[in-house]
């Protein structure tokens, strides 16, 4: 199975950014830092040195699993972390945060946890909620169906700015392990799922809730619905310990869509896949769904969230800075047109 | 009919927002400046006279009306208007924008020129597209729907920011006309073409499509989806010209809605409706549907899209500043629940 036949088109995204991107670049003004394609965009308010990364983003169809499970809270906290994350690879500390929430019909108790779970999740991470919109499309969407867009404003020093252009060949690349599938390819794991429910002969709910010894006699409903581990806490320790010279945040198209958008042109990066344990999760649903080892890398996360590359004389200092950090590989010329390279 | 019946409950709104109220203001840093409510949220980065103001919106179910014309690229560029709309009611000029578009099929074609239009509003208004999320929700959305949501960050220097704290009794206020019913109401006025369709005995579309003397002889596919009117260039006409305290944008909610937002607590609006009169599409809307008075002005905004709250002695230089300002009103001190009073 792949994406494509869960119904995420990545082409079709593809172009349709490509067709407004002219259009994108009349819009910039002087203070816009950068190119389209960085995890955040950047401005620079004149008579300051604070750039502001801002990030949009959603959860995707994690939400309609929540639904399903009528367990709402996390998605909230989901789409801050995401979001905090983003601006976190622009090596941003998140400011201000605001929401979108959508639904044919609104229901003040989802609302409320999941907006709540929002507030709670800006106020661990020291991000103030500054305003949102709460929409009623009456007849847009499926029945009790939701949706949630979140837009997140940081600020960074112009001299603490991350910028994969101070990337050198032989970096070393540190991985930080994921919760899970964070928030992305959920239509993907979604459509295994229910392939998964007609063999068992039970419905998608029951499939999700079933102990597997192969999650240590967890259920998918938890693993799945792990909440997007945050980063900020584990990149804060890692600059102050090592010369971190970019971040990727694997979310949207995997590894092959996000590791090279912290890496300069011309180079890549080889990541050797014995350096971590893919979590049962992916291999579950990989096996499940017959997921080629590609396909599913360009998916999902595979068990490494972020990505910094540091200077190679830090290695030490900066895995000792971490709880959980890998050095899962290093930055080399790029070859062929995949720039990540499987060893 | 009511804007209930259309399937949009304010009061459930209302009750969702006050759920989560303590933990949205538990979120509050130093820097944020003023109280949830206002049309922008605030935040004043440290070591700079700047306030920034963030507003975060959407365009309701005009999209559906759009997406049953095929004519896509309005919705876009009213997003835009209505996010600057927002931070212009705080005083700001636009700086940044960002996008979120979500859909379960997405059509490059729709894609790019709903996303492309608002490239093309940025670029007019000065304001830089620096981002945004395009979402692929398969089975989520009904068939070709699609969903927007805009944030707008503006900038405004610290002592140029309205506050309505500044307002007094007796302060004028200035009508600036609205192009139509901007991007709210429109599930009313959907719910009231599908009746009117029904008594014509013809579809939707068709009804839409007819033209109609009371419009001149337009149709109301086009009074409809006019575009959102962006006051930027009026307001800063009008702030050269006078002292301007407030002031109002007339979205979600109405006037009654939207004007007491403008205006500190204990004083209230008295408007005198014979100083406009109400466009054709209004009336027809409101007579086809049967749409009480009351009604209409919580829903609409009746042919007035912007409400200034001027020094009265500067009156007559804000008329002059302005190519349709008319005075419609005064502020006076609250009586009962409602704050705004027509005459």
């Amino acid at each position: 199975m792949r994406y494509l036949d869960a119904g995420v088109d990545l082409s079709r995204k593809e172009d349709s950014l490509a067709r407004i991107r002219e259009r994108v670049s009349a819009t910039r003004r002087p203070e816009v830092i950068g190119d389209i394609g960085a995890f955040g965009g950047l401005f620079q308010l004149t008579g300051t040195d604070t750039v502001l990364v801002a990030t949009a983003d959603g959860v995707g169809t994690k939400v309609e699993l929540a639904r399903m499970l009528d367990r709402h809270e996390g998605v909230g906290t989901d789409l801050v972390h995401l979001c905090a994350n983003d601006a976190l690879a622009m090596g941003a500390e998140p400011l201000f945060f605001l929401d979108y929430f959508s639904t044919s019909g609104l229901d003040p108790d989802v609302f409320s946890r999941v907006v709540g779970a929002m507030a709670d999740a800006c106020r661990a991470i020291g991000c103030a909620l500054l305003g949102g919109e709460t929409a009623q499309m009456p007849g847009m969407y499926k029945d009790g169906a939701y949706d949630l867009a979140g837009f997140l404003v940081g600020g960074v020093r112009r001299d603490r700015l991350l910028d994969p252009a101070a990337v050198r060949d032989g970096d070393v690349l540190i991985g930080l392990t994921s919760s899970g599938l964070h928030t992305n390819g959920f239509s993907l794991a979604r459509a295994i799922v229910s392939t998964r429910a007609a063999v068992e002969e039970r419905d998608d709910r029951a499939t999700l809730e079933a102990p597997r010894p192969e999650l240590g006699g967890g259920t998918l409903a938890d693993a799945l619905l792990a909440v997007h581990r945050c980063y900020l806490d584990d990149v804060r320790a890692l600059r102050s310990a090592a010369t971190v010279r970019s971040i990727a945040h694997l979310t949207g198209g995997g590894w092959e869509g996000n590791l090279p958008r912290a890496l300069p042109d011309g180079l890549g990066a080889a990541v050797d896949r014995d350096t971590w344990t893919v979590p049962p999760l992916f291999r579950l649903l990989a096996e499940w769904g017959g997921v080629a080892d590609a396909e599913a890398f360009d998916t999902w996360n595979m068990g490494i969230g972020l990505i910094a590359v540091v200077d190679p004389a830090d290695e030490r200092a900066a895995l000792g800075a971490l709880a959980d950090g890998t050095a899962i590989g290093r930055v080399e010329p790029s070859r062929g047109e995949r720039r990540v390279r499987f060893a």
